[in-house]
């Protein structure tokens, strides 16, 4: 990946922001593994409860999280990935794959498969003009809409 | 994306040891823009110097980053990605394009393309069997190899 301009901003600062803390990525690993309660979680992840009702509460807030009641009195969710929480999923399956190739001397500890035939996951990028998958090393970048619209202004 | 045992583990845990954090993960986005020296990135991030200097000697120790002398006298490095930290593009592309979704409202302040054709890249998962994307909610698990193997002696 190389970038033709070091100074214009981009979406991940964005997602980091929501996301980019170890224990929120391992929460969501979890829910996407079907932990859906709270004692699970903290049982699952070895986390403080207070960290974890936080990081719940900021999930929840970012509408990542939806919690859903199945107890009352005392009341008690579950909590549901959103369709935005649901989208973090090539996220996740990319930091996943990666740690397959890089620590996992060859031996994934978990496979992610199509569930309809159990065919291994591939993930790829792709260029659907070239029809082709795209290496890092041929990657570019240039400002987004937001930017041009910006320099066209300035340029008149 | 639903799991079948909530109990093995997944190489999500070895990715995020490593690469957890957000100032980790904003450090590898600069260097894939371009961005090489030290006080390029802690002007561009507005990093504190001990915290940068932290993460990019764990970088180094993790062998994601690669150290080349510039200046000598006194000494100064230029970091760049090793091959293991090129390897992270498709975990930063998905979290990047997640952010643009989610948080851009339409308009990415950046957009990666195909550097020989200017076409904006795209990301998927994708079943090599049935040959088509797979969408998240159709995404199964299972153990891998390690665990398979641990399975077949206990069953003996």
């Amino acid at each position: 990946m190389h970038m033709t301009d070091r100074n214009f901003s981009c979406s991940i600062d964005s997602t980091l922001t929501v996301i980019g803390d170890r224990w929120t990525l391992l929460i969501l690993r979890d829910l996407f593994r079907g932990v859906r309660r709270f004692e699970q979680l903290r049982r699952d992840l070895g986390i403080a409860k207070n960290i974890l009702s936080d990081r719940l509460q900021k999930l929840h807030d970012s509408g990542i999280v939806l919690q859903r009641p199945y107890q009352t009195n005392p009341i008690r969710h579950e909590y549901h990935l959103s369709e935005k929480g649901i989208d973090l999923s090539p996220s996740l399956i990319a930091l996943m794959h990666w740690g397959d190739r890089w620590y996992a001397d060859g031996r994934p500890p978990t496979i992610l498969t199509h569930a309809t035939c159990d065919t291994p996951l591939t993930q790829s990028t792709h260029c659907v003009s070239c029809n082709i998958d795209v290496k890092p090393t041929d990657i570019s970048s240039r400002p987004g809409s937001d930017m041009a619209q910006f320099e066209t202004v300035q340029a008149q």
